[in-house]
């Protein structure tokens, strides 16, 4: 995944690198944001005849082409299997899809660890064999124990988490260890309702439609650039209970589509927002 | 239709008034808000063998039943064709939308008079055959501007109002003249992306799904009680021309879907919310 | 839950009924088939201070009211739990989002067992602590197979069967024990692609949604009334493996909200259709 | 654009092409048909300092590229602007939407003659300024008609044909002259109800959502390549009348939406199926 400065010839430049190298282009996907004068690319290829060893592609890339344009570059191999870690406080919903898919085989990832601020979710997670870390986290000890979930993620060589509707507000330092590596899941069509109770506050507003919205934490609060969003229609008829129990349905699938976005490393991010390949 | 303090028997009080007095009915919705205590409901009955004549209707229904069950009722009947009048600035399609539906014979409405601060869509009102009214308005001629419309509204005895795309905001002296009697669409999912410019808000928030909502104006702006959302998905690619170009086709049908909800007598606002019945 | 023959004073005679007898309705929901002039009713009311006891209200319906009118009518208790079973094959996504929401006490429903004519759900069953029965269907022992799931069934008091994509046809003699009482889920919008591999027919159809329905089974295959359907949006990008991917959420969603409009009872079916109340 | 068999290297040629020549890239899109083992390619590039002059373009790109990599390709000018028929009946809806956008000038388009096999839309045509073409086709004179139609698209020198709504079906010979270049809107999810009265089967089959879908017309009826599909919720409350009623919203957005793509040359028809560009 590149993105750089736009000019002329970004593409051809790496599509020739690629094909000289004998390296076949499975998939190529670019956008162009004229505004910005930004050049966003994915693309990806077979390794099987490719020229220039695995180890050595990096260095080669950045040398030959990447220094050269002042890209910004990341190299991934579907071989490698990346680890993730749910946060999780005492709903139950977005954990058990994300563990369902995971149970499946439907996403390429281990998921190591499952951390929560109550007890209530233990027994799922033993249920999945999965370890349960019970962090209690109060205003006084927020520190200690952000800096035990830090080590926690360390050991288990955690490269993104997934807020599963964890009750919690992560400290900046604790994000600022994961940029754009923690997934949250709002049970809101952001920016609207954003913050505490959003399904009480649209059902205030007499809503016709509720959303959620999937999208990186950053230190600000639910205004990380977002993922993914879907909505529902609502009516008159819902109270706020049916409101939260149709959310449920959007939250679970919101997240889990922008969990698996990223776990194909579809997702870029740039200026607070994101593109996302196709 | 009715609203009034739920209590036991109000459905049966009110269906026996009809099958007594020999009203066939057509169509019953009703709703009860258990938080708020209120009672709502549509009836629609023939008045075909109907033993109590039209004019006396309103009288025999509020001795007998509404004042005792301290209700707020309205009746109307379907052969009263309202009257409608289209306020527009430049641009045209929303008003295209509802001349096209207008002149099909899609809606029982009669448009006697467009309004406009400027003379850009005077030859499609010319082409449908409706009289265009040029009211400019500037910050220093608001106050008798308005009330020149209000007396035009008045000559053409109209019953409701129709911002289709209006880019001046209303006073709230206009406003008290035609209470839950002005419908607008604000070009963008409220509450999210209230005020001017919601496409370009909604580009810079990266959002991935935009929308349109409909609803009563009242004296807080964008705040009134909605009618009907839609949205429409987008996407990294989408520039804010594309997204502006998307948000037409929402805008409009999303109007007209409200225009046609409150031409059949089918929305009831309580609270700053509606009930629309189905 | 009632339908009938519409005419004049229906809703009126029941409300009064209700009322009289000190019944407080809690929600009331009625539809009237004019082509067809059938009347359709869904009314809930409070049992305290119901001046009849429960166990003679059928009765004293039926006398005074329902053989009358010719009514077809079914009185439920909310205390009642439905007892259901799930029919299910290799498949694990329905049976998932099914037993997360049983898990997580979401329905009011007993899970007293799980059939599979394959052992690959076991584990998934034990986990959730539920019985699991394995009965293989062949073509040669499909009669025997039936009256051993129909024994099972009877045993386990079975009110209604759920098949989240138990992959073998039913017999009409299966069905006509559970009449409007087996929910099915077929992956594909009904009646486009009925039968087997769906997502292969829409592929090579080259269609840009793809869904699912959730349908009672009847003794003609995908032919039964629709209680559910959904869509999504897919593209040239899309394999099959993508559309069968996108395929699962949908399944399971549209499948869960049909069982769960089930168990609330709002589901009435009448001339292969559905009236499903709000 | 561009289709042919995949083969490695094919994006890095013609990129290279490109570049070399001066010819700045404003749009990419390719998709691989992994199967079918089929590269589609769209790319948009700046004439301004484009070192190959306007009409050498296709000669040396099919010299140098086209005619070795046995590319199915085609060149367009976006000044060069599209002349389009559209072939109504006597419903307005579809007409209405297109005239409209046509008015505000949203399509970069010329419409010429509007053909009818009725007189009822000849006002609206007027109305708007564009000549009307009464040409009325029974079974008997079918033949001759389609003749003088076909003079009729000579003259205008028209290069696509909308079918607004158009309830008749065109031979053979007619589509045969304008392949992949006859657009028509079924009011209905295909390939659910192909043929006449879609709501009536819909009505009839108790659906849950209706759709509408735009494609390409072929001499198979209703089975052309899909460009474009919506759908809308319904309900057992809907009658015909009311399907009706709301399938024409679908109808007229979902149509207007398959034009625009084929008016920006974003769509690219295989083995009768769509790739539409982004």
């Amino acid at each position: 995944m590149i993105h750089c400065p736009d000019r002329q010839g970004i593409l051809a430049t790496v599509t020739e690198f690629l094909n000289k190298n004998n390296g076949n282009i499975i998939n190529l996907d670019q956008h162009v944001d004229r505004v910005e004068k930004i050049f966003y690319m994915r693309v990806e290829w077979e390794l099987k005849d490719f020229a220039i060893p695995s180890e050595k592609i990096g260095e080669y890339f950045d040398t030959l082409i990447g220094s050269k344009l002042e890209m910004n570059w990341k190299l991934y191999f579907s071989e490698d299997i990346p680890r993730m870690a749910i946060f999780v406080s005492k709903m139950s919903h977005c954990l058990f899809d994300i563990l369902s898919r995971y149970t499946a085989g439907e996403w390429d990832v281990k998921i190591p660890v499952i951390v929560s601020n109550h007890e209530t979710m233990r027994p799922v997670a033993e249920r999945f064999g999965i370890a349960f870390e019970y962090i209690p986290v109060t205003a006084d000890n927020k520190a200690e124990q952000e800096a035990a979930e830090l080590a926690l993620l360390k050991k288990h060589k955690i490269d993104f988490v997934v807020l599963a509707r964890y009750m919690q507000i992560l400290s900046k330092d604790f994000v600022s260890h994961y940029p754009n590596k923690i997934i949250n899941i709002h049970h809101s069509f952001l920016p609207a309702f954003a913050g505490a109770k959003p399904y009480h506050a649209a059902h205030a507003r007499g809503v016709k439609l509720i959303g959620a919205t999937s999208h990186y934490v950053t230190s600000d609060l639910d205004a990380g650039p977002i993922i993914e969003q879907g909505v529902t229609q609502c009516s008159h008829v819902d109270t706020i209970k049916s409101l939260i129990r149709k959310g449920r349905d959007l939250e679970k699938i919101v997240l889990s589509n922008a969990v698996f976005k990223h776990l194909q490393r579809k997702v870029l991010v740039y200026n607070n927002r994101t593109v996302v390949f196709n």
